[in-house]
């Protein structure tokens, strides 16, 4: 091969001149080997990106609560993340795509002999996976803030990772699962990573309650500031960045770049939509634009067009953006009135407009983008709507029942909530022995 | 295609899986089409990076300003990415890459039949253009703080990103425009982002007057100094890291990888002699070395870079980078003598050097890199030069008036300014009802 | 060729165009042409990961350090990158890649006829090579923080990045080096970056001494808590998503792309169990999960699987995570006992975990996976263990020795220490006249 002109074979171990030398003395590579190089280059880097989704998740949890908590909710992260790395690891991925039933895979513990359903690399396409299960799981953490244990948070992100967000996954995922054989379309995950997250959340607040004094002796809502919008502002960024892994990685495979350039098209539109609907709602219903609204805006039109991304043009994503950014403005409304505090909106956010997002399939999707009907609004009827609503109201409802099971679980046992006085000091001091910002004066009562 | 092994066919959504099996039931791939996949991969990770430049310049501007106005500036960083995202989707493409005159194309809205002179999938290339126009709109919002209304900002930025940056646009890289088609060479937008934003800022401050407080009575200008040194320094590795995307994107092709590589080092060597420069250039003068006029040092190297990148060699670089450094120093001394106040050093990151990268293009670039004459350090005389001075006076005079003209029209109508009370009190709570930063105590006054 | 449809040629500038059809005009693209460019771009998106690696180092020292010392170390970290680019362009590359002898190259100076050992463009190679550098260069910032002068930074930050880590990388990854040559492994820099700064740190410290007020009168240490959980906590995130350029980028070549996915999931499990270990083991000690520690056990199991992220599998790749982050935690105590002042963990991480990287290789690494010999566990006996130690003996010392005489050098000359009076102020006000955090009330003393 011309173009490796190596000076110096045989070398040994300048990084990666062994790689090549010792395919050069192999054999030139095929047309197929280069195309499968490039597949697993372009899963890794949406992998990368991926995973950096986490620090966004981290920033947006942080900035949005109290500084007296902050060391817990960065904690939980990272731990999260961890965590899910390795379960997912260990039985995870086999429970998500191994060879099984149409509920559960049963092959490839420890990713021995484990199927690989794609094109590329098994260790690209694992890495891909487990930042997806990663994020799934610290959806939860901000929703659960200010108030549970971070013991009992651990327990809960092994049962996440291990268990139910990759049962979800199987069903809609693997090739096998029975929701997929039904035609049901989830194309990055509005169901299977944002719903299934958001509605784990659901289920733990409502065994946790609302934080001390969110609501009134008369049930009224408060407000609870966040004590760094920079560094919300700065998650969100890195997370609408990460989606660029996220939905157009989902499509595995370079060689149809148009497909590709098509979903970050229309991931950007949806969320720049979301982001000037919420602020337009929320402005008129208040007179002034809100930036934590705002900020929650673009993230619903991104976790809304995580479904549909890949079977809508981009005018149908600017619409789906937008309904995205009213969703959120009542759904935070909702949960006040229901008296559900949910710190950080997690539940509107990855809840509700999972299940927008999931829906908007049936209604806005295209046959001739690869979906199994027409949607609603081009002729196609309700069918695929239908499966739509069948399947997410289906992973929804097996995630609440189970994480209820899990968090009452928990509950019973190590308990979920801190005490009183922790959760009036923050949690930071009783739970991690330390503050986030020393040297700085900060207020921590309410 | 053997690489796929699908074991599961007829699989329907596991992501991706259904791009490759439709695609493998239909003929497998030739080299053109890898290679169109390969290249529309490349521009869609440049407009990743360009993208999360966006973080970027918001924690700049924002850590550069004082506490009391981070919200409205990160709220207006925002809302003009999600804007110009929208608004170049709508008509900003259209009169930038459409056919019509050598002024401004006609065709294209929407994006329906949209022209792609590119050689990579429309939507890609319509990702990286609309991350450069949202680049362009942001520059001006750091010039224009802690005084300007949310809502002047609003219209400002449709207008600049619906209207004047896609006629500057259209004219250098549209292909069909009169500066093109003279020879200008602007490899990556010296003149076409940057100069543009840059004198956009000029425009929007003198409409809008220094900060209270900044001038004294004797007009002797008085430090202002930001609040985040941090999220400050956090923003310029941000943009240092999404410049590897704007400059080297701008290749639009892999193919070349020869011509990327030396694009990225360029880039990157010109940074770093920036910073240098601008260190020991305030070293000197002033007795210490100053971070924040070290960091828009680097900014100043990457923009000067920007235009000539693919034009010179590295020593070149360096040497454009070094002079880039004491321009932003004086440039910024300038304003305070003239008492134009640009919080953020806008003005002379992005104007002043826009211009000086896009002469050096006629200094120092080369034939044998693709230019159409070579430049004056290598004997190639006037020509190229005298091109790039008549381009950017063009560029900015046009761009200084049309925004100017704007301006007027916002500050006629709806007011440009906050009041006294309100710029006092700091932007955040009247035009957001939010602090950035709840629980710290913050002293808003100068 | 067919996919180009260039509709307006002749074009001149829109960016990149000119490269495609100049390339259309000359010949179509031979597949080897392809894989060149695939790896060009591989290798640099690489280069940009380790880049943004600086902004995660100036995180987590800016924020695991006190307020008033911020600006300084933030400039600290922005002008160590800036020199090593400009210094590993004019001689580190030639001292470290040039022809010339087994301990140091001697061509190849401002990359003039510079030898290029990769398969890939030489200015792609050399960026992500410079690249390292700085991450060398920077890793000393940290341990030295909060009492080193700014002006003997700068000096030694020019000796580490044009000589002493050039031999170093010479001696191991030049292809010529007398470590390699022994069949000597370390993949991607456990001992040429990590150990090198490590060890140059520890070097630095010992001359320095420690903080004030860091140990009592009986020698006991006291914490000195960091300012911002928060920035260190977004530090470690960026450094981990900056390793998948660091670890698989060292591959250097994509045609192998299950080798390049396999590092990637090394890396991220073996970070992930550093994490996790790290926690339990201060859990455990103290009573309570300290996210400083979490934060370091996930650093020190990337920096170990750096060397043998190649050559092990998923499996081993979590053990050696899980005694990295043991590791960290007990090389913190070990420095606090033998009253070394490293404020942010850098000698623990880096150093420590270095050399057990390093080791790791000859106890884990496969023969098939292109080792030289088998490791200890899989039946190879103790040969590639203890070539494995007496390069990490080797080069340790080495860093060791040189970087004593260039901080005695330093220490005789300009000093090294700032005043007690400066240091009780803080060095930002003294050394460069700023304050990070202006309009926030900060208590400076400890």
């Amino acid at each position: 091969m011309r173009f490796l002109r190596l000076r110096w074979l045989p070398v040994l171990f300048v990084p990666g001149i062994l790689l090549i030398s010792s395919h050069a003395l192999a054999a030139d590579l095929t047309l197929d080997e280069v195309v499968r190089g490039l597949d697993t280059l372009w899963v890794l880097i949406a992998a990368f990106l991926v995973f950096f989704m986490q620090a966004g998740f981290g920033m947006v949890e942080a900035g949005f609560i109290r500084a007296k908590n902050t060391v817990n909710i960065l904690m939980k992260n990272f731990i999260d993340y961890g965590v899910a790395s390795i379960m997912f690891f260990i039985m995870g991925y086999a429970f998500m795509f191994g060879n099984g039933s149409g509920f559960i895979g049963t092959e490839g513990f420890g990713l021995s002999n484990a199927p690989n359903p794609s094109g590329v690399s098994l260790y690209a396409f694992f890495l891909f996976q487990a930042a997806f299960c990663g994020a799934a799981a610290t959806i939860v953490a901000g929703a659960m803030s200010e108030r549970m244990k971070f013991r009992s948070y651990l327990m809960y992100t092994v049962f996440i990772s291990a268990v139910v967000y990759p049962i979800v996954g199987h069903w809609v995922w693997s090739g096998a699962g029975w929701l997929s054989s039904m035609g049901f379309a989830d194309f990055a995950g509005s169901t299977v990573v944002h719903a299934t997250g958001g509605f784990a959340a659901l289920a733990g607040v409502l065994f946790l309650g609302p934080r001390i004094g969110k609501f009134g002796p008369d049930g009224s809502p408060r407000a609870v500031p966040g004590h760094s919008l920079p560094l919300a502002a700065l998650g969100v960024f890195i997370l609408w960045f990460g989606w660029f892994g996220f939905n157009p990685g989902s499509a595995l495979a370079v060689s149809n770049g148009e497909k590709i350039a098509l979903i970050a098209t229309n991931t950007n539109l949806a969320a720049a939509a979301g982001a000037i609907s919420a602020m337009i709602t929320v402005w008129i219903k208040y007179g002034k634009p809100d930036l934590s609204m705002t900020m929650n805006g673009a993230l619903a039109g991104l976790v809304a067009i995580t479904a549909p991304c890949a079977f809508v043009m981009p005018g149908e994503a600017i619409v789906i953006g937008l309904i995205a950014g009213i969703i959120v403005v009542y759904g935070v409304l909702f949960l006040d009135y229901v008296r559900i505090d949910d710190p950080v909106g997690a539940i509107p956010v990855h809840g509700f407009n999972g299940v927008w997002g999931t829906l908007a399939v049936g209604l806005f999707g295209h046959r001739s983008l690869g979906l199994a009907h027409e949607g609603l609004f081009h002729g196609g009827g309700l069918t695929q709507l239908g499966i739509q609503a069948l399947g997410v109201a289906a992973c929804t409802l097996f995630v609440f029942v189970s994480m209820s099971a899990v968090f009452y679980f928990i509950h019973s046992t190590f308990g979920l909530r801190v005490s009183r006085d922790e959760e009036l000091r923050g949690l930071d001091i009783d739970e991690h022995g330390m503050e986030a910002y020393s040297g700085f004066q900060v207020f921590t009562t309410q």
